[in-house]
């Protein structure tokens, strides 16, 4: 079951910057993990903005919170979750 | 190069219905083959609503408009294009 | 699964009233069936607007959409669709 | 006399963590009172999201005023209110 | 119970201003006996615009849901409920 | 001359609790000041939100003004004004 | 007393162009009016819009209301008004 | 004198195209006249959308609103002008 | 030239109150002798807010620019810019 | 290939002025650096707002995402992106 999300970075201006750069370097881990895992489909960096947009094929979407939630940097994160179904004009296969 | 393309689609409800059945088979036809030729890369509908969230492979921004303008509907579309860039922590090859 | 579905009816002014009052009939069969499905679980009306909020328990958002697609008011709908999942303080047992 | 009530959580970065903890357990032993005297009746948790969306049933306004006040991490809430009323298609017994 | 309304009047530009007039006529009317009847106990124009702010005094939601519905412009309106509480600054008695 | 002003009062978390709690009580005698002046002549919460509805009698916006920024808590709180005027469905005496 | 207006004047396409230009027309000649008697002491067009910022000195929002009501382009304009008072750093004269 | 200017064009779905296609013509030769005359310096499409970003170089906003006035399709526009100033960091010459 | 300012002061609650003393004092004096070189042409103060209106005539936009920037509370203040022309509905003579 | 970015600077007023200083003066260093690379091809200042709208020409999204991230005050920027093309209108030589 896909669902498209978009991911909005914001780091206050007085945060701990050392914890911030260990933190994406978890982040970074962590996302490598959940592609290997055919969870975390398509990741695309939003050019000029600290955002992503990102599609992720889960069970549902408590699979999805857990997720998210499991992300180092989430609690800076601005969330939009946007649910997704095959379009029948696609020719990609269902995923 | 690659945009997300998130599109709604408002019918106004006086439009003459034959004449929008058969736009929407025409734009099935142009999805169809715009994805043979690997410029439309993925196409998802958005669940509930008259929309879809696409994203293209094209030369430039110029090539970009000009697929959305052939498009048979275009004239009853919001479109709303984010320029999108590699992600340093995706796995997918560069396209 | 769940998702919460905000739908806001919003009938043109120079619409064909006969219509329409023929679509609503339709439409209350429509949402009958889907509740006696256990598709529709909740279904309460927001006082002072045409416009309701429901909670749908499907497969995935195909479902959800195929669902939304099929009430015969849907062309007059706004829909938001909101992914809802299990909340770790809640006594309601899972669905 | 139901409420939909959504409730967006946001923890200032530099809150005092043990507290937050401390409030979120308390918040949570409320929130299963207020589930068991039935007048908290739905609690869904937003997918992505420190987010909920709920039903209350209570006698009033100032009833519902006072439940939400009493929340441990109320300070920390962003909450929109809907009063909502039996829709005539619900098959849902009167509330 | 006190629910504030916020009720904005948008008259489509070419309705039929003879039954326009005619529904205003009759919307004046049920104001009057809402009135009465002690149920729309406030109503204020807002200067410069064809709005009005109100203040009800219901049973429940249903009740100001069904006066809202009854009134003879209600299809031109766009609504806004706010439900109301005594401020515990408040000199005023309870309603 | 009345004005409805929609308050929302907003304390940062990190303000000191003790002075919050002493400008909340000079802001209650402020109000009740004013009501007997019959210059604040209603005065309700919203639910579920720290924000009042108040609707005032004064000489001129300048008068509005000086009372508003004579509440102790004034320096937090969002505050929106809309000029009122007697509506020709209401049966209230002109004020 | 001071108010300032903003109006944006949408005139639909497929009104009468007659009437329309019949109605600017007298528009012209009911803002000279007010002009001359002090009411509408100031009127700026919006740069690249149709849409205009006024000033007017009135006796209260009543007048106002019956002011802007009286314009024979009303029924088409977007009015937003905001109540005024003299600015202390201001060295213009009370009006 | 700089101004960025943002239009947006709108065509209701029921004009008459024969004559949207004419204005368009007349549109095009007035957008090359007054590049000609070197008063609309840069003109760019949006990519993906029936709308234009442009930068005008003017005596004041009067004459930025005559030019835009004087376009042909003037009257479907949304225009949003914002004025410029030379930024202390650019290498362009002074305008 | 005209421009339409419109200025919303915020002082974050925790600056230090004595600089901003010294700042409004000095902003009085700045807003004073701007208004005496008859550049800040009319000083207006939103009811209710700590905002004003101003109208500014000015050479270009860069003089626009350097009079805001020279405000010593500029720091702290939200501004929009409009550019007004004459109307030609005005019998204001031209500025 | 162009885009067209939108630029607000936020500098929070807590902020280590020495820094945000030297960062500004670095930012000008690298923005002359960027125009004379022909990448950053037009630079406004918003009038009254520490903002700036901008023309880059570029290589493809990554290379203005790269861009961007390497001015020295990115961290405080709000940046929107809009990707340009050729105006069939514009005059202009294709870049």
């Amino acid at each position: 079951m896909l669902f498209h999300v978009n991911i909005a970075v914001r780091i206050p201006h007085d945060a701990d910057h050392e914890k911030i750069k260990q933190l994406s370097a978890e982040e970074h881990k962590r996302a490598n993990e959940l592609q290997l895992q055919h969870k975390w489909i398509h990741l695309w960096r939003v050019a000029g903005k600290y955002a992503n947009i990102s599609i992720f094929d889960v069970e549902d979407p408590a699979e999805l919170h857990d997720i998210l939630n499991s992300l180092p940097l989430y609690q800076f994160m601005e969330v939009e979750v946007t649910a997704l179904c095959h379009h029948p004009g696609s020719l990609e296969p269902l995923q």
